[in-house]
């Protein structure tokens, strides 16, 4: 079925063969992931997501690792299994170890812990804080 | 009431005094967050969450700024006003430039969209992501 | 094991019989949904539900298939997998296309993305839009 | 404007007044909580959502109080403001007290914090506990 | 302080200029949104996220009151504040009555609701929901 | 692969078994579950959270069965599938009944629901509300 069906290169159009090509190209491996598979459906999303993901996960301020950690960061707090998946493999290719994994949920838990407490005590903002 | 009123240190108990200066010390500053004021309501929570957020935020193998990056991930993901507000002074106060908040937001805003496209889109975990 | 176990026309209360009759009847359908058959543990929940859901995603201002893809845009935020599975299943019937759904999801990831920009950015609401 | 004025008494509808006066004989106060004055701006939401609320938080197998602190749990969760402030007074209306309310936010930040650790490390359900 | 600052046209520099322009030409209105002024600190994600928000939002399959009533309904999941305040007021600019909103809010709700009925009852997917 | 695998008793280091036996003795069984299994990649944030979650979850001012109905309110609500079927275990154990279960469903159903009705109509917390 259309929505979630998976488009696989031979079968795609010139345009999704275009960012597929280019995935392949940036990523440096010749598999595509099952999330761009399914993103072709819809070039024009296909398109504009993985520009997007291409000019945001690069090399900038922040190193690609800490990127990918805080990628799975976000992806656990929303508990999305495909995105944890996917991205906690990435972090690890990147140089993540069990060690930094280990820091990264501790952190990740302690932080929807707190965020609920802040809330609960209905705590409000230090005036120091206040932007 | 209660619920958020804050305790002062000339106003808490002794075990909430023994937390508030061991915050004092590690923090290295005399101010303490309306937050661990707010918890001071409830000693053993407040210890124990004190004592959690110690252990889980110094120096591991990840360095503190890239902690406080994190833990600012996780409440922009919640929409957690408090938290928001005293991790990212705390990122900034660890070194967090202008730049990198806006790489560790185009981060953070990307992966909350590719959370709910894979989701929508119900992508199969590849198989080589499975565990 | 009762949590989850699903309850078929033939083992129901006759309270529960006459809310999966009103279903087919106003779904025009044999098919009851498992979430039907699993409510119907609590008969005053299953009861409650239906008639709050007839009475929501009926014709009214916005119609059906506008209401089904709301349906959707919550349940992908949320990434309930039941709901994203049926709901999707619903709007199509209802005749979303694969170009709507596309348009959908790219709303969906965007809004996701943006919510969390505004709120990493404590961004004050302007005052036009105070109400 | 119409988004969240809220209507008051002497300017609604016979049918919403009904709902007000059912409100206050049943929550045996004179107040109306503003959340229903806002809601008050659509006859049917209004009355849906009351008789809900009036069948859902009565007495039942779960005593009152109970409820009330499962709602608190929910909307510190939900990290929603509003109900955080209007659950919490009503709890402890119900008999709250200041130990409960620390007891109810340990939990609550326990649980956020480990369903986090449950899905970074992508556990699977132990098969003693699949349904 | 960076992290919120407003950076108004005069006092941008032209990429940021380039940008304001646009959203005005779009918009057909002169003022720009606080969370366009916010975003103006990293100009590379103003433009990125305009682009997208332009194209995302524009007339298509689905009529902008529609996507901006899928934004509403995503916002309110969300509980953001800023971007309930700012969409609902586009929305209404689109068109949405109060009759229209009243119905959107009643979905939202009711899906917010049902998506947890679903998870708590470990409701299996229906075979023919299966893609 | 280290993210999910579990160690076993007889895999575990000298500190990991301190825990586990630890967590027998106060569970009073012999089984492990995952989760725990699963933390045991890092001894030092099992330890921790092991600790917590006992001093968490004891008998206090709300009584065991409480907690756990508390904690799958806030699991259903965060959607996490492992901590749904482990705490709705660990409630009926501690003696939730299928009529407890249907007002558990029905109140956290109920207050996802009307958190976001408050949100969307933007409700102002009460003056009385207000602490």
């Amino acid at each position: 079925m259309a929505t979630c069906g998976l488009i696989e290169y031979e079968d795609a159009t010139a345009e999704v063969r275009a960012v597929y090509d280019d995935i392949r190209a940036v990523r440096q491996t010749e598999s595509i992931n099952n999330f761009w598979k399914a993103l072709a459906h819809d070039a024009a999303l296909l398109r504009r997501t993985w520009e997007s993901v291409k000019a945001v996960m690069g090399r900038g301020e922040l190193d690609p690792l800490v990127k990918e950690m805080l990628y799975v960061a976000v992806s656990v707090t929303n508990q999305c299994g495909y995105c944890i998946a996917s991205h906690t493999a990435a972090a690890r290719k990147a140089g993540m170890t069990d060690a930094m994994f280990g820091e990264l949920m501790a952190v990740v838990g302690m932080a929807n812990e707190t965020n609920r407490l802040a809330s609960g005590y209905q705590v409000e903002v230090d005036e120091r804080f206040r932007t």
